[in-house]
């Protein structure tokens, strides 16, 4: 049951990396919104391997199927079904890790769980998990962005040492993000990374990177107190991404070296609402959206599978040298930005059906309403 | 519903800064453990307001009072309730923040989430609701103890700018963070930290800070893959503290800037299992602890509440300066550290419970068992 | 975690029959609710022990205190903590269970599952546990009445074998059920009923019943598919109170005997919506209101607690006389009859904010809404 | 999120009555058992339409195909899909019910639900969305057949007024249940249900019966106290299969007219444990399984789609005569039988899965045990 995510628009995702297909059940999506893969396929694209010379070579067309919950282009307010079968697989690539666990791989302890694990590539370890969520949440985008406009847009801020400029958060779109392979929107800084990570691909090696992510237009209310903060949710969101080390939202690590007479937010009067004068808080306090941008920071470590030989052992202790034949990316960053925004978008859209039922019933002090639903 | 947090140990905490209580219920809880007010004092001790001159002037003794759950000090399987009543309540500090909403706290985003709030101190999001999850989690460090020996040790491993040493993981004990009031095992640096929050609370001001946690002998094989992956489960609990900000596991951050061929941890022959020669991974691989020691890094920002005034503006968008007058920590994280051990006693309690279902039954393929339950 | 009950309003219940303290935390609540202990004591004082000659003689008060969520008479929208003392234990009169198991009591069962259990009372299966469901549901009660007009009113309806003759469910009053001790609105039946039970406690034995509940004005669309059907929810909150062996909704086990074109409810024209002419569904019709009244009925066994010799076994098989010493009801329906009414109120009180959500977000085809939360 | 059920064996179904195909998700299996589609298609066939004269004439072969979760014919513990897909889809049938709301169906509950409905066929509603439970169900009988030998068995106690004699619980098979179309045990009444259904089929009328169901060998200590009592989730389970109107518990309806001195079941030693003399618990106490046969019953009204013509109106409120076209079940019981058997098993494996959990950590005192997982 740790397939799930979500308390009123849970996504389920199945599959393991070699089996028939991968997906997901999305249910509590709201019914009568539009909705056809098409909505879906770009951020599946945005994900799929192959799709440049700076990723892996494994070549899926990763096509997604709606199965279920949808008719006539409508959603129905039912578990909308969708899957993408595997095509490429080679578990030949896979043969050496019957007997010696990958370094900083799950080989290891999924062995240790469940006594069992799958013969081939990661199972449900593998990156391939997380085309489900992208197809779940690409369908939470639309909801966020029909219903309030809300934009969610992420990209790569740092490869290895190379950091990105600052970004301006109000303007940055996801057609300049796209507009390079890295998906870094300061271009001096991506033909820079882009040049590492073709070199780290050549050495065999790989690196990893941070990426950045801006979310716009999110209502003043949305995140539960205590457990479910906005950004506990996120923050859990984000861990569960494979490769992923650490998050931090607003002024993160860094507003650690602030005092509070500098870190603080003050209040200002915006639009006939209050806005902050700065935005350290990164759109949310107390857990709670504020109505600022969401501003936060995930950090991916550089991918296990390397081609480089690796001192390690095998499950019975017994020293061997690995060298990886499976194909890999040398950087993941560019791949897992669809994944960082569409797992930002099942948060929020969560959040927007459970602030729903709360704006519905609040400051009850007639004796009757009329009897609306 | 939000102030829940578990699967198979699950606390629910209650209580506003000003109410008559707050405290928690744990669920769960396995059957006949001993169990007395004294296995939660110390913990809750440490936690408390006015403990020393470092923290804010507010006197509560905290004392805890178990009501449900355990009759003659061992438990019983059923929910344990423990209160602690409030008693150093002043809501005249808090009447100027009726019409200003303070900046950084919660106060603009609770009206706006729920259309009311409490009228004086953060309500729920008060580090007062913080000892709920002290108390339920010094329940989950007896358990983990007891059955497993695991040790949670977290400190303060910077104040503002200030950064302690390397802390030996293996051999770090609770009475050397405790021996300074700072919580910083690194004599030098705690001195220079506790001369900072001294100057500080002098000027009216505050600083952040960052809080590091180790979890010993933790089984390979706790954790959950997909969505409830340990490291997400642990980012979810240490990002629902209040004023954290960002979190980090093993490498974290700084992993993003090694290449895969020095961050991946190589496996070694172990005591009967495997090892890793390095902990870049902090003890988790695909969700899953692989028996190293679990290292992680929690931000803490600097608090909101603090003497100097502050341009800002009313709930109406007309400019005031404010000043706070409520007593107040110039800086948490000496007393957060408690909080932060017992955030990860409930994730790795829980984790227990999960992977105990699993191994009982687990490789099924005789006919019949014998009928143990 | 089994002590907790439902998704978006959630109750969790605390306390053993002979601890410190019994009741509950209600989270989810709505803000800006008028609620004092006055909303609430009713259905607790309809529920007490000793309040007439029908029942046990077990003396207590059970007078509720709001100890958090509630500031001025308001809800906050946090968690509603709510406890009641227990005052009359007499520990001794439990003695002798020590060694026996109560013959179709939990004795047995907790220890097999705990190997532990509470040594006097009936600890979390004593009826005590029910004071926390029926101050939590006098809230939700409270909540359905303001915010809908829904009324829930149940009754008995029979005592072993005497039935009460038709209740009419439009016009059927608290008053009128309260009008006699064995709340049952047909008077003859009510007093053939009450001559029973005061001959079964002078004999030291004790009978069944079943208890009859409508819920009226409830919105057509409330409920949701699959495995959340309303009926199912209905079920397991019913089946979940002690001493309780069915429950049928509609037509229930009759409707069995009825051939399709008799049991089927057609439509018929009603005040701008679609009513039915009859109502074998109940109110229900594929796990969603139909804005007709839901009926239900469950059947509660005679109490296992008799004052007559029972030959059983001890712990260790040997055989045993036992005779109860301890007070106890000689019928448990009159005292039921608030459990189930408010068990309802939670059932259905998790409906309406489950479907605010809905309402609140279907049907979104234009390109933005007004940003409103 | 309504179409998920349990806590650590959590299935979720998918899929409409006329979409691509129905299915579901098992999450939580334990890993290492074996299993292939031979496992769970024999209890699809006793589900499927058109298996004998009895049932509906739609043909659905009903084939399942294993998508992820398992390898080489065992299971990884992870998330296993399984789906059929539809076949003998005849939109046309339906075309009336667009503008009719079919007397005691889901058309007009749905439509007030979700402001849209699935153009023909009952969408979720319809008794095809079942197949997801079955197959889910029946790898969870598979692992309580492992694991402790635990039988489940249901059949047909009652087809309208024709009920069927005493069935020994403990000698009754499967075979001797599927040795007649009806599923009823009892040979003589077999034959008068058959014919009267024949009958009904004839008339274009519909009827309704009773399963009952009993689990044998099911270990004392499962079923968790308060909320998640066993009988209160087999009711819940029971209560969500379509067309049911009740469920009653070992003594049901019928121990209401019981006195305590009769309807007490005392306790004698059984095997180095305790049983109980008669079973009018029903194997439960508490809301534990004590050991003793669990046996249930579950009320299944007259199928609401039948040929007579039905006075009604439509969704406008004009009067209408409405004669469904679609092919159509007279009677449900037979088909639901392993329907009952499945869910009972989803809910009996999970209990088993939360009962190694308390087994596991159960009576900690020694000050560390050996760091076993």
């Amino acid at each position: 049951m740790s397939s799930s995510f979500g308390t009123l628009l849970k996504v389920s995702t199945f599959g393991e990396s070699h089996c028939k297909g991968v997906g997901a059940i999305l249910d509590g999506c709201p019914p009568g919104m539009p909705l056809t893969e098409s909505d879906i396929q770009p951020q599946l694209d945005r994900r799929r391997p192959g799709q440049s010379r700076l990723t892996t070579d494994r070549q899926e067309a990763d096509q997604v199927t709606l199965f279920s919950g949808v008719e006539n282009g409508v959603t129905l307010g039912t578990p909308i079904g969708m899957m993408v079968y595997n095509k490429d697989q080679r578990p030949g690539d896979y043969r050496e890790m019957r007997k010696i666990p990958r370094p900083s791989h799950a080989d290891y302890t999924y062995q240790m769980k469940y006594g069992i694990r799958a013969s081939s590539g990661g199972g449900r370890s593998s990156a391939r998990e997380t085309i489900g969520r992208v197809a779940a949440g690409a369908v939470a985008e639309k909801i966020l962005r029909l219903a309030y406009g809300v934009e969610i847009l992420a990209w790569v801020s740092a490869v290895n040492t190379i950091a990105a400029g600052d970004i301006n958060l109000h303007t940055i779109t996801r057609e300049r993000v796209d507009a390079n392979l890295i998906r870094c929107p300061d271009v001096e800084a991506a033909a820079r990374m882009e040049a590492l990570v073709a070199e780290v691909k050549e050495a065999k090696d790989s690196v990893g990177g941070i990426i950045t992510c801006v979310c716009r237009n999110v209502p003043a209310g949305w995140g539960e107190p205590v457990f479910d903060k906005l950004e506990a949710r996120l923050a859990h969101a984000m861990l569960s991404i494979p490769a992923t080390k650490g998050f931090e939202i607003g002024s993160g690590f860094a507003g650690t070296r602030l005092r509070g007479s500098a870190h603080n937010d003050p209040f200002r009067a915006a639009d006939g609402r209050l806005g902050t004068v700065t935005n350290n808080s990164g759109g949310i306090q107390g857990g709670i959206a504020n109505g600022e941008p969401i501003v936060f920071r995930v950090a991916f470590k550089p991918p296990a599978t390397i081609g480089l030989p690796q001192e390690t052992v095998d499950f019975d202790g017994n020293p061997v040298s690995l060298e990886a034949k499976g194909r890999h990316d040398p950087c993941v960053v560019p791949r897992a930005v669809p994944i960082v925004e569409t797992m930002a978008a099942l948060v929020l859209a969560d959040c927007a059906l459970r602030q729903k039922a709360i704006m519905g019933l609040r400051n009850l002090r007639q004796t009757q309403q009329p009897a609306g639903a």
